[in-house]
């Protein structure tokens, strides 16, 4: 039987605006990781989520990581540990989320203060942070005191776990997961995290698979300095004559990867798998806008959301080194390194892809017959990751999201990575599930980030569902 | 019979240290043209040169230019046009000269501050403009008050451009030029510039060719917006991965341009100019130790100068819009401008060449088959110049060079332009001389410029003596 949420749902709905409150104290904190100097603002805004969990009956932790990495004066934002309950009889759920934000600053183009939380009449609250992560994190806080408020019996015990440091690296993070695995976390029955978004506007969905990356530099050097074309040009091997060559045989113009072996690597398409994506609630115009442009590679939604989710897929990003401002400068750069990157799916193994890009690319440098010297490596990798969604912790969610907005979830995954998922899982050895609560709109990461007020406010409904359904669930 | 000299080099022998003085206190005033925030100096420059010739009695005009082209607050610097002597027996040569200087910095890597003249045991000047163009346009100062302390009749009528913009674009220069042509500059028989440099270091030169520079922009466009690798990768067009095909496609590994029609525009090798190679003093050790490194295209010397003067040459200078910075982003850049240029040679016209270019990329952008769209333009173009070395003002100079120096110069061309060089020979229908007082290892614009004692000192007795031959030549 459907687990009785009417209550909950109304005092939800009641508290909504000093829900939005909470979220506009926290969009005030500008929590930017990646500013030595807003440092003390991401402590600041991990103190603010400390107390209002303290407040609400949550046994706090503020675990300090030490100093960051290369930055010997600069102590790394404490990650808040909390603990919500703790009844033997209950299932215990593990969350995740962040409370730093992405740089912002009005000149870049927002339209309104990027740290005053703007809200305007389609309920779009716009906000640096509104839904990279802080509307996501406080939907957890929300939920506890929503049951309060109801005066009903949570129905899990909640572990929370939310950093400071997500978007410069999450530095110092997985040692702590795996630290605590045993030990803060050990009772965790299943792992949520709500820090991705829907596929498009209307539609909610779960996600269970992240591409991998292996993100590569090819580093082409010849001369001891850069020299002048007028001078030198026709007189000595150019590294970038070179390295645009060795760019331009990695990926086709329509996306195949070019190295040899590559597609061998990937698991193959069943016709099962195939079925799946038929009906997922995306359009080529969802496509379209997203890009601004027509300039897709395949003319079906099908083709395209594989080419997001299961097939690997190659960029060049840029260039270090050579001439890169705008106008004219006739340089010959001395060593110029090109970057790409290689997004991985299974079952292409982090080591495997690795040994097929340097042979390509040595094998290509010296068919070339080139005197400069060229030195491919990796410069980070992050596997893929595929959850199963037949367990439990995706039974629930789906079950939660069919109550709250009255539709069956998308089953979806990213193209892109969000490595501590796998870090959880592998650690934890328990299943996790991506639950977003924003919608493909958001702009996470871009000038007017925004999450609409109906988003959050059924997200916290959902969040606060989904625990409930969660510990209906048969183990098994 | 040969101009009697002595006494005049005996002179500047003399007031050598009262030179260098002079260089000195040119090299203090930080004439930087590039920065906004010296243009103070660059004026301060202009009229340190002004009163310097007024006191040996030049007459100066301090000629206005007018507003800095789209930067409307600045003026451009003053160009000096001075008249020494106006007898209508004599030969009268126009010189031009640049007092503006190349930005330096201190912690750019300079060993000493870059504006003190700093004279270390080997009699290397150190300080920004000595070599470029401090130095030899003081030279034409010092001959004049040397052949006042020698009691020497000056040889010819002399008239000097000074300009304050050269390291920036020579901005309102050739306008200046084309309109003083029949007026200021209407009695010149000839046109003398010191403003590059000897082949080597022990080997004086004249100058009578440079290549020309068509310099290109490719914009690759797509998407609106960049956009996010792991999203978007596998399901759009990407400009870079078109662009690093295009730019893979304008030159081989060993140097030869690949765009069809390209080589059929160049002049024939004769085998009497192949010849004149061959007694150049160069060497290919000369060539290792200017790259750096033994990545030379060819292994002897004649085919490395003829590839620096006499053909053509394609760099890949580099990429604006994409990703450039150290470490990783996984950015799909919308919008990426590939920058090449080629370096031209007789009898390559600007247009014909620009026709190929544009004729090559379009193709082979359309044989991609991407969505994506492609914008290949001429960002600006500069001919190619080359003068007969067989005209008086080369004999003479030639003339000179073996009575000061006691060796033949060398006839070299340059593989870089200095397109005041064309626009005085077009402006003017004059013949144009090239007559460098630095040698190869003067750093000009690099860190750590300097000018060698023996180059100035020699280089004022140099200028002298070409006068005096000029005044000599018979006019045919
Ligand atoms: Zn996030
Ligand atoms: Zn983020
Ligand atoms: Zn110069
Ligand atoms: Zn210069």
């Amino acid at each position: 039987m459907a687990p009785q949420l009417d209550n909950y749902f109304a005092t939800v709905d009641n508290m909504a605006e000093s829900f939005i409150d909470r979220l506009r104290k926290a969009v005030a904190i500008p929590s930017v990781s990646a500013d030595e100097e807003r440092r003390g603002d991401v402590v600041k805004m991990g103190e603010f989520l400390a107390t209002e969990l303290r407040t609400l009956g949550a046994e706090v932790e503020l675990r300090e990581l030490g100093k960051q990495p290369h930055k010997e004066h600069l102590d790394l934002p404490p990650v808040i540990l909390a603990r919500y309950g703790s009844s033997p009889d209950k299932r215990t759920i593990l969350v995740y989320g962040h409370y730093d934000v992405q740089p912002a600053l009005k000149e870049d183009g927002w339209a309104t203060d990027p740290f005053t939380l703007t809200v305007d009449d389609k309920g779009r609250m716009y906000g640096r942070g509104s839904t990279d992560d802080k509307g996501p994190v406080l939907g957890w806080v929300n939920a506890i005191e929503a049951h309060q408020k109801a005066g009903m019996e949570f129905p899990v015990n909640l572990l929370m776990c939310f950093e400071g440091m997500e978007e410069y690296g999450s530095e110092g993070l997985d040692d702590l997961i795996v630290e605590e695995a045993p030990k803060f976390f050990k009772d965790a029955d299943a792992v949520c995290i709500s820090d991705n978004y829907w596929l498009g506007t209307e539609k909610p969905c779960l996600t269970y698979g992240l591409r991998g990356c292996n993100y590569y530099s090819v580093e082409i050097s010849g001369p001891a300095q850069d020299l002048h074309s007028g001078v030198f040009g026709g007189t000595a091997h150019e590294p970038m004559t070179d390295l645009v060559k060795v760019l331009g045989s990695l990926v086709d113009v329509d996306g195949n990867i070019a190295i040899p072996g590559i597609s061998d690597l990937v698991a193959p398409l069943t016709d099962e798998e195939k079925a799946l994506y038929k009906d997922i609630a995306f359009t080529m115009d969802n496509l379209y806008e997203s890009l601004g442009s027509k300039t897709g590679l395949f003319d079906n939604k099908e083709r395209t959301l594989m080419g997001r989710w299961r097939f690997p897929s190659l960029s060049v990003h840029g260039v270090e080194g050579a001439f890169s401002a705008g106008g004219a400068k006739t340089v010959i750069p001395a060593k110029v390194t090109g970057k790409f990157s290689i997004r991985t799916v299974p079952n292409m193994e982090i080591e495997a892809v690795d040994a097929l890009v340097l042979a390509h690319i040595n094998k290509v440098f010296a068919a070339l017959g080139s005197k400069n010297t060229c030195k491919p490596y990796l410069q980070h990798a992050g596997k893929w990751w595929v959850a199963s969604p037949s367990h439990w912790n995706f039974t629930a969610a789906g079950k939660a999201v069919e109550h709250v907005w009255g539709v069956k979830p998308d089953l979806t995954r990213e193209g892109g990575s969000i490595p501590v998922t796998l870090t959880f899982e592998q650690a934890t050895g328990k299943n996790v599930l991506l639950l977003p609560m924003g919608s493909s709109t958001d702009a996470a990461h871009s000038v007017n980030e925004k999450l609409d007020r109906k988003n959050y406010v059924e997200g916290i409904k959902l969040l606060g569902a989904y625990l409930h359904y969660v510990a209906d669930e048969p183990m098994s």
